[in-house]
């Protein structure tokens, strides 16, 4: 693919592998599809690692090529941004499960049909691990890692799997583990999906009449969460959608129903409800402590990276005190931490949003480490 | 059917009517079902109507008659309890809409097909006004209301459809109006069912297979919003389900997503589909003060009863705040309001678990009324 400045440089690799999964099984070969945006100096030093979030993308900074919006973080990742193609080597790959060019549940198996329910289970670990092969692929050695939401997640397992591979470490909006509020969400979403006839157990690529309402409502129920009880009520409040009294029927009457209906609608044209299976599931089976005897410092011990996390005050998802422990347990650990919560109405979403306050936090702590 | 002090006494009635609705239609004729404990004294000055929940019915300390569990509120009503058949007459009838007996979308209509979704969307108004035409029936005038959740909403609708009726109100983990995050989540329930395809647009009472995969979609997805946080943690966290290991699959590993597919599966078996959709939308369309220019206390003007409003630190689907809210509105009309916050673990589900507090502020209340 031609290096367009505009969109970054979108491309794909295919690895041989093996993958060593979590689970015991292995995936070979390993195709990765990334993007990059700027330059790898001269020794090597200046690259960031970008990890998305469950329906993110590689796409950080450019336009998805689906939907035609702009790349999902602009406001954290661009010229002039914290994270600058022209000061920093960005890289930014899809997580194998996903769908959107790396290996996942809809791409093509040994014998040629797609993997479906026959893709392996993963595990965050198992994205970091692909992550790692690219960046070796690259050249890059020592990196810079930072992540929201599920990507916090990863540069939590970088720090933990590749102690001396990570210089920094950005995590915002993020935990150390699933909790069982978490997980009952996923599952809600699971159970939708799965409860649609048209999932067919997972069978439905060549029907290309996929569950499209089962992942609707998965995703109405898991966007719910990703917002704010106040930054609903902000937003729609009870306000009606284009009507001046409530119908007595079964239409959206209020605007907050059609703003779910919409993001449940517009979802599945550019997500793949196996992928959301697979990668919720993954979240769900995180849990940074426990191969540790459930203490979360010892994760950490040897760690060489600086760390920072971000909180926002409203987001009920992964809420601040998730933070917390994990500075605490960095500092147990003897892990330079800094941490920080943000104010913010907009809950979960809000490192997403335009963030003044984020920018420069994560700008600062990047240029006190020589990046 | 004959009177079993045991069971109390489950009856039916079927009104005349025409009971006009707030949608413009009107229901006729009217049945309800009902249970009744305790008699009415000389007076008629003992009478205590239990308004339920979402999910409940009438059999509030009886048996359940598909289930065989205990009434639903056994812990406040009873021999001994609170609300003591010895003491009071105590009337609990199924609202209209519901699925156990009342009038509702699974009941025939005058071509003797049901209803289905030919019956009209009522409101918790409605609710009320079908409960008043049945105490009517009853000889009772005046009386006192006690209900938590979706009963606290109709017990504020009594004290304020029927001000000179209501002697005192009891109101329970309860809101004056629905937020839009309790919007949200009722949509996501009432999109599980609709996107199901055995839901066939509400007919699907002849074919004797409705639908329950979305059914149990929505139950789970409510059922999160009834437990805290800290409750899922406490009860669940990350245990896993009779295994000691997660499984790299989509079984379910852990206890919690355990729990939630049997809380959706068990509800299929006692609860109607449409009901759902009908009862949801009669919650969603609640807002006390908006008939009153968006000022509550005025809706509460000239109400001669005491009210009693209890709320629980956890709950967090209607929080504390909502109760302090509707005790500022009575405090500002004038009328007679107590409040308090309890103390649990158990989110908005406390109010039907065991709760002494709950059980000592309600017999103080209702013994301070004479009763």
């Amino acid at each position: 693919m031609e290096h367009d400045e505009r969109f970054g440089h979108a491309r794909s690799v295919t690895l041989p592998g093996p993958l060593a999964l979590d689970g015991g099984q292995s995936l070979a070969p390993v195709t990765i599809a990334y993007e990059t945006y700027g330059t790898l100096n001269a020794d090597a030093s200046n690259a960031i690692l970008i990890c998305h979030a469950l329906t993110g993308d590689h796409h950080v900074a450019s336009v998805h090529p689906v939907t035609g919006k702009p790349g999902w973080w602009v406001r954290m990742v661009g010229e002039g941004r914290p994270i600058d193609p022209a000061r920093h080597f960005i890289v930014c790959s899809n997580v194998i499960g996903s769908c959107m060019g790396s290996a996942g549940p809809a791409t093509a198996a040994a014998d040629g049909a797609p993997y479906a329910m026959r893709f392996p289970v993963i595990t965050i670990r198992d994205m970091v691990r692909a992550q790692a092969m690219l960046l070796d692929h690259l050249g890059v050695r020592t990196l810079t890692c930072v992540g929201g939401s599920m990507g916090g997640m990863q540069v939590l397992e970088w720090g933990r799997t590749y102690p001396d591979r990570v210089q920094s470490a950005v995590i915002v909006a993020s935990a150390a583990r699933h909790s069982a509020q978490n997980i009952a969400f996923h599952e809600v979403g699971r159970q939708a999906i799965m409860a649609d006839p048209k999932w067919r157990g997972g069978d439905y690529y060549e029907s290309n009449d996929p569950p499209a309402a089962g992942l609707a409502v998965a995703r109405m129920a898991a966007h719910i969460t990703y917002l704010s009880e106040a930054g609903l009520t902000e937003k729609f409040g009870r306000q009606l959608q284009a009507r001046d009294a409530v119908g007595f029927g079964f239409d959206a009457d209020f605007q907050v129903e059609s703003y779910l209906r919409h993001q449940g609608l517009s979802f599945v044209d550019r997500f793949d409800a196996n992928s959301y299976l697979y990668i919720t599931r993954a979240m769900d089976y995180f849990d940074l402590a426990e191969e540790h005897g459930g203490l979360l410092a010892n994760a950490f011990r040897g760690s060489k990276a600086r760390f920072c996390l971000v909180s926002f005050d409203t987001d009920w998802l992964y809420p601040t005190r998730e933070s917390r422990s994990i500075v605490q347990a960095l500092n147990a650990a003897g892990a330079a931490a800094s941490f920080v919560e943000l104010s913010s109405p907009y809950g979960h979403d809000a490192f997403l949003l335009e963030a003044p306050e984020l920018n420069r936090v994560v700008d600062g702590f990047l240029r006190a480490g020589g990046l």
